[in-house]
C-alpha cells in the first residue's frame, strides 16, 4: 500500500509484535498499550520468573529489535523511520516540550515517520492510581496518555488507539446486553459501565477513554479499535482513515438524528405494534399515505425540483437517471392508485390461517401468517420507490429501514415525513425509518441480529454488492437474468418472430429480457432462420455467435466471450443445439434460473421442457417479458427472486410474510401422549376458510 | 504463532514484499516466483525506464533489505534465519550439490531457517524456452524449479508453491467453465488447458505444474495455492500444513472414489431425473428401501456391530452415544414403517399446483411445487438418520449428499448401498450420495454454487458450526432453543405444575425444553409458588435465579450468569416479571424465537400473548415439548427452523420444496398488452384442486 498520500504520521508503539502496521498512513498517531508489550514480553521470559522491575529492562532490551523491525518494514515502502524516546519530564517543561515538538515537526517535514515510545528504562514504575490531572495536564502513565498528549501537542487530526477489543462497549464486553458504541460523545460517559480492568493492565478501556476524551478536548478526533485481529490489522487503520465504521469514534458533535442501530430498534418496536393492528387499520394508514401524496404534491414536487436541480448542476446523472429521479403530478396520482391497491391486498396478508389441526381433544394447532420482522430495502435514484416499499411493508406488518439514493435525498425526506404522518394515525410512526445516505450499505448489511431480510431494488450491480456484503442476512432478489428463448424445430414462424422480438427488444435492460437465443440445428438455413436474423437486424440487435453457431457459418458475427453474458442492451448471443434436451442442458449450464422460454407447436416437447427445466419461470410460446409480478397478477411486486428457498420468481406480498404456529391447549403435556399416557394424537385436519386471491392492478415499474 | 513444532522449514523467496510469512512452519518449502518480485521491483522503478538487464541489479539491491525483513520478522519468534544464494551450477556438480545439501542440513539441524534465493546478480538471464530436462535433471530457470529441485534434494515432505491464483484450474481461470482442481494426479495432465502465460511471466502455472510434477516424482508432495490474498497469506500455509483443502494438491495416488464435487454433480444430474419421475415411482423407491431394511437386516446389523465394537474399543463414546449408534431388528422395523409413511406423503409433494391464473385468453399461469435441488444433510452418530433423510429427499425429488458421523461409517455404507439399490429400480442410483467422512464439513459448506440447502441434524454445536461455515448456502435448522414458560397471575395450579414439569423434565436435552420460567410477581409467596419449587426440587432441577427473582428472596439460589442460557439439562432459570407484557419483552430480549408458553386461565391475556409474541411456536396452556413435526401432525419431520424465511418452526416435507411458475401461451408478447396493444390482462383466478393434507404417524427421534 502506498502511504505517500501527503499524510503525516507518527507511531506511538509498544514492544508488541506489530506486523501489518506497514500500512499506516501519515497523519495518524497509532497507540498501543505498552503494558500489552510488557505482558507479552513477560510471557516469553516467564521461565526466568522476572520480578516487576525487570519489565523496564525488558523494554530496553526489546527496543532495538523492535526498531529494526519497524525500519525493515517501512523500508519496503521507501519510508524512513526515526526512534524517539520520551519521558514524563519532556512534557513538564515548556522548553523541553518545544524541543520535542520541533524535533517531531522536523522529522515529519522530512517525510520521516517518528516511532515514539516511553523511555521505560529510565522512568519510574507507573502509578496506577495517579489519575489524569485536569484538562491541560495529562500524566504519561501509559501509551494511551502518551499518544493523547502527543496528538494534542502536535495538533494531529486523528488519533487511532488500538485495543484488544472491538472498541468501547456500553457495558463490559461479553455481558448479556453489551453493545459496541459506534460514536461516543463526551456527555454520554455516565451511560457506560466499565468492567474490571482488562487483562492488559493499566492500558484498560477506562484509561483509553480518558485519554481519548482528553485528546478530543484538545482538538484531535479519536478512534478506539481492535488491533489484534491478525488478519485485518493492516486494514483496520486504512479503513478508519477511509471513514469506514470501525471501532468507536469519539466526537464532540452529536449528530442530529439517532444512529442506525437506534433506528432499527425503534423500527422493530414500532413494527411490533404495527403487526398487532387490525388489517383495516394497516389499510387505513396506506390509504392515508395515498391521500397525502396527492394533497401534499406541491411540497413533494418542490423537494423533487431541488434534487433535480442539484443533479443537473452536478451534471453527473444520465438522462435516463434524471428521468427516474423526476416526479410529476401524474406520477404521484398513479402512485396513489397503486398504494390503494396495496391497501386492499393488505386485508388478508397478516394473520391468515394456513392450516388448522386438531392435535387432540381441546388441543388445537393453527399455522398463521406473520410479518418477517425488520426489512431493509435499498433503492437507487427513483424516489417513488419509497412510498411503494413503505406501503408493502405496512401492508405486511413489517418494520422498514429504507435507504434511498443520495441524489433523491430531499424528495425522500419529504416522502418519508408523509409516511410517518400516515403511520401516526395509529401510533406507529417509527415503524418506517429513513436511513441517512451517509450510512454505508456494507455497515447496514452487518446488522445481522437486527435486520431479518434485505431487499435491494436497483441495478444488478447493487444487488450483487449487497449479496456479497450481507453474509448472515437473507437477501431477496436476483443479481442476474440470463434468460433464454429456445426455438424448437417444430416452432411456428409467426410466434417465433413475435416472441423473440418482444423478449429481446421490448425493454432490453430488464432482467427478464432474452440474452441468448438457442436454435434447433434443423432451422439453420431455413426461411425461419433468415426471418429471425432479418428481424434482429431491423431492430438493430447486435448478434454474438456461440461457438457452435459460429462453426456453421462462413462469415459469422464476433464470437461470444462467455455464454453467461447478460447484455442488458440490444445485443444477444445465438447458439445452436441439436435437440430440446441439449437446449435444457445448455440453459442449466449457462443460465441463471430466472426465466426461459420454448417456442414449439409440439405439446409433448413443450411439456418436457416445462417439466424438466429448472428455472423460476418456464414459458411455452410466450415472451420472457411476462416474468413480472404485475403481469402474473400478483398485484404489488416485491421483486423477482432467483433464490431457491422462501420465494422464487416474481414475489408478491406473501414474500414479506412468514408463519408462526399457535397451539391452544388445556394443560396438555407430551407425557400424556407417551406409551403410558392417557391420550392419543388425533391429528385431524380442520377446515380453513381459504380466501380467494384478489385480483389487482398495480403500477408498472420499468 | 508458534513454529517450534519440531518441523523443519526452508524458504525459497523472491524479492517480493512478503509480509505475513512469519507464520511459516518448519518442513515447508515456500516458493514464490522471483519474476513476480522483479515485476513489482520494475514497477517501482518504472519512471527510470530500466532495461531488462537491470532486473538483476534490482535483485542484488533488494536482497539485503529483504533479508533484513525476514530476519526481523523471524526474530519476533526467536528464530534464526540464514541467507543462501544458489545458482544453476550448484546443482550440476555432485560435489557442489553435496556441499549445498550439508550446509542446509546443518542449518536445519541448528533450527535455523534457510532463506534461499537464486543469485540473480551472477546468473545469466533466464531462457524461457529451455524446458525441464528429463526427470533427474531440472534446470533452475525460476523459483518454482529451484524450489522443486531443493525439495527433492533435501527429501522434503511437502513443497508449497504460492501463486497469484487459487491453484490449478482445468481451463484458463476466468473462462466459462474453469474449475479449481483440488487434487491433481500426474495422469490427469492431458485434461488441463493452460491459458496464455500469466502476467508473472516465466513463473506461469504451466511451469509451476511441471516443477510440481518433477518434485512429486522425487517423492515430495506439492500444494499450489494463492499467496497473494494479503489478509490470509499467513493462514494459507498453516491451513495447508493442517491438511485443509487449499489450492491444488499434487498426489501420486488417485483415491478410490469420486471427489465430492464429482459426487455433487452426479447427484444433481440424477436428481433431475428423480424429480421428473412420477410420484408413484418415487413412492415405489422409498417402499423398496423400506423392504430392503427388513430383508437385509443381517447385513446391516453386522456392519453396525463392527461400528459398535470399534467405538467400544476406542472407548471414546458415552453410553448415550453408543445407544444412538446401535441398531436393532426392532429399530429397523419401525424405520421401515416410517419410510412407508414418507412414501405416502410423497404422493402430493412435487408438482402440486398451488395457484392457477388465466392471465389472458389462452395464456395460463400455474405455480407448482418443485424440489429445491441438491441438499446436504449432515448428521452425527445415529445411522438411522441416513435412510430417513434419504427417503425425505427422494419423496421431495431432491438430490442428496449425506454426510454421516465417522463412528457409524460401516453402518452408513451398507445403508447407503441399499438406498442406491432402491433408487436403481428407476435408474436414479446416483441421486443420493454418501460423502466420505474424510471431507471437512467446512469444505462442503464452501460448495455454494453446487449445494442449495444444508440441513444439519445433530447437536446445537454442530448446527452452530455449520451456520458459521455456510456463508452463502442457506441452512435449515436452529442452533438455540431458549424456550420460556410464563406463569400468569391467573394460572390454574394443576396446569402450571403439569406444564412446567413436562416442559423441563420430559426430555431436558431437547431444543423444545424450557430453559427459563417466568413468573408473575403476584404468585410469589403463594401456594402455587411453593408447589412449583417443590416439584422442581422433587424432579432434581437445579434452579438459577434471575436478578429480579434473586432480589425478592432472602436466601436465593445462585444468580444466573446470563439470561440467555440454554442449559439442556435438569437446570433452569427463574425470573420474575410484573405483567404479561413484561414477559413478552423479556422473551423478545433474551429468547431465541423457538417456542414459548403462557399458562393462564384468562383468555384475553392468552390471546394477547399468542398474538404479540414473535416466536416460531407460541402455546397457551400446553407444554413446550409439543413443538415437534410429529406432534404437530406434519408427518416426516425435516427439522425445526428458527430462521424467519422459507420455513419456520417444525418443518415437514414442504420445507424441502420450492416453486416454479409455468406459463403456457400462444405466441403472446408483453407488447400485445401495452397501451397500444390489442389485449387486456384478465388475471382470473382458476380453481386449484386442493388435496387434503394427509394424516401421518411418523417415527419419533428423541
Amino acid at each position: 500500500m502506498l502511504q505517500n498520500q501527503g499524510r503525516e504520521m507518527m507511531i506511538v508503539t509498544s514492544g508488541a509484535v506489530a506486523f501489518g502496521k506497514q500500512r499506516l498512513r501519515h497523519e495518524i498517531l497509532l497507540s498501543q498499550s505498552v503494558r500489552q508489550a510488557l505482558h507479552s514480553g513477560q510471557n516469553q521470559l516467564k521461565d526466568m520468573s522476572v520480578p516487576v522491575l525487570e519489565a523496564r529492562a525488558c523494554a530496553a532490551a526489546g527496543q532495538s529489535g523492535l526498531m529494526a523491525l519497524y525500519e525493515a518494514m517501512f523500508t519496503q515502502y521507501s519510508t524512513c523511520t526515526a526512534q524517539v524516546l520520551v519521558t514524563n519530564l519532556d512534557f513538564h517543561d515548556d522548553q523541553k516540550r518545544q524541543n520535542l515538538n520541533s524535533t517531531l515537526q522536523e522529522l515529519l517535514r522530512m517525510n520521516i515517520v517518528p516511532i515514539i515510545n516511553t523511555n521505560d528504562a529510565v522512568v519510574p514504575p507507573p502509578e496506577p492510581n495517579s489519575d489524569l490531572q485536569g484538562v491541560n495536564v495529562i500524566s504519561i502513565k501509559d501509551n494511551d496518555s502518551l499518544a493523547a498528549r502527543l496528538a494534542v501537542e502536535m495538533k494531529a487530526d486523528l488519533l487511532i488507539a488500538l485495543s484488544d477489543v472491538e472498541g468501547l462497549y456500553d457495558s463490559p464486553p461479553g455481558s448479556d446486553d453489551a453493545k459496541l458504541i459506534d460514536i461516543f460523545y463526551p456527555g454520554d460517559q455516565q451511560s457506560i459501565t466499565y468492567g474490571a480492568k482488562s487483562r492488559v493492565g493499566l492500558g484498560g478501556m477506562e484509561a483509553k477513554v480518558k485519554a481519548a476524551l482528553w485528546a478530543l478536548q484538545g482538538g484531535t478526533s479519536v478512534v478506539i479499535a481492535n488491533g489484534t485481529h491478525p488478519k485485518v490489522t493492516g486494514h483496520v487503520i486504512t479503513d478508519i482513515v477511509e471513514g469506514k465504521k470501525v471501532g468507536t469514534f469519539f466526537s464532540e458533535v452529536k449528530p442530529a438524528g439517532p444512529t442506525v442501530e437506534q433506528q432499527t430498534e425503534m423500527a422493530r418496536n414500532s413494527g411490533r405494534t404495527l403487526a398487532a393492528l387490525h388489517p383495516d387499520q394497516r389499510g387505513a394508514i396506506i390509504c392515508h399515505l395515498a391521500d397525502l401524496l396527492v394533497e401534499k404534491k406541491e411540497e413533494i414536487l418542490a423537494a423533487n425540483k431541488t434534487d433535480m436541480d442539484l443533479a443537473a448542476n452536478a451534471g453527473q446523472l444520465s438522462s435516463a437517471l434524471l428521468n427516474r429521479l423526476s416526479l410529476s403530478p401524474a406520477k404521484l396520482n398513479s402512485l396513489a392508485i397503486g398504494l390503494r391497491q396495496i391497501a386492499v391486498a393488505s386485508q388478508d396478508s397478516v394473520g391468515r390461517v394456513l392450516r388448522r389441526t386438531r392435535v387432540a381433544h381441546n388441543l388445537e394447532l393453527e399455522q398463521i401468517t406473520v410479518p418477517i420482522g425488520v426489512l431493509l430495502v435499498i433503492f437507487e435514484a427513483r424516489p417513488d420507490c419509497l412510498p411503494q416499499v413503505s406501503a408493502l411493508a405496512i401492508a405486511s406488518g413489517n418494520a422498514l429501514l429504507a435507504k434511498g439514493g443520495k441524489e433523491a435525498a430531499n424528495t425522500n425526506r419529504v416522502l418519508h415525513e408523509l409516511t410517518q404522518e400516515a403511520l401516526d394515525i395509529h401510533g406507529v410512526k417509527e415503524a418506517v425509518q429513513l436511513v441517512s445516505t451517509r450510512e454505508e450499505v456494507e455497515d447496514l448489511c452487518r446488522l445481522d441480529k437486527m435486520i431479518d431480510l434485505i431487499i435491494p431494488r436497483g441495478s444488478s450491480q447493487l444487488v450483487r454488492n449487497i449479496q456479497r456484503a450481507a453474509k448472515s442476512i437473507p437477501v431477496l432478489g436476483h443479481s442476474e437474468g440470463i434468460c433464454h428463448v429456445y426455438v424448437d424445430s417444430e416452432a411456428a414462424i409467426d410466434k417465433v418472430i413475435k416472441i423473440v422480438r418482444d423478449s429481446k427488444c421490448d425493454y432490453p435492460a430488464a432482467c427478464n429480457a432474452m440474452e441468448t437465443l438457442l436454435m434447433h440445428r434443423d432451422i439453420l438455413r431455413t426461411t425461419l432462420f433468415d426471418q429471425i436474423i432479418d428481424m434482429l437486424r431491423t431492430e438493430r440487435v447486435k448478434i454474438h455467435a456461440g461457438p457452435r453457431f459460429a462453426s456453421y457459418l462462413t462469415f459469422s458475427p464476433s464470437e461470444v466471450k462467455s455464454l453467461r453474458t447478460e447484455y442488458g442492451d440490444l445485443e444477444c448471443c445465438i447458439e445452436v443445439v441439436d435437440s430440446m434436451q441439449e437446449a435444457i442442458d445448455h440453459i442449466h449450464r449457462y443460465g441463471s434460473s430466472h426465466t426461459d422460454v420454448i417456442v414449439t407447436e409440439n405439446e409433448d416437447t413443450a411439456e418436457q421442457f416445462l417439466q424438466q427445466l429448472d428455472s423460476a419461470c418456464v414459458f411455452w410460446n410466450a415472451s420472457s417479458r411476462f416474468a413480472d409480478g404485475y403481469r402474473f397478477g400478483l398485484g404489488a411486486e416485491v421483486g423477482i427472486s432467483t433464490a431457491r428457498i422462501h420465494a422464487r420468481g416474481p414475489v408478491g406480498l406473501e414474500g414479506l410474510l412468514t408463519t408462526k404456529w399457535v397451539l391452544r391447549g388445556d394443560g396438555h403435556t407430551a407425557a400424556d401422549f407417551s406409551e403410558h399416557g392417557t391420550l392419543k394424537y388425533l391429528h385431524e385436519n380442520l377446515p380453513v376458510t381459504q380466501p380467494q386471491p384478489r385480483q389487482m392492478v398495480a403500477q408498472r415499474e420499468d
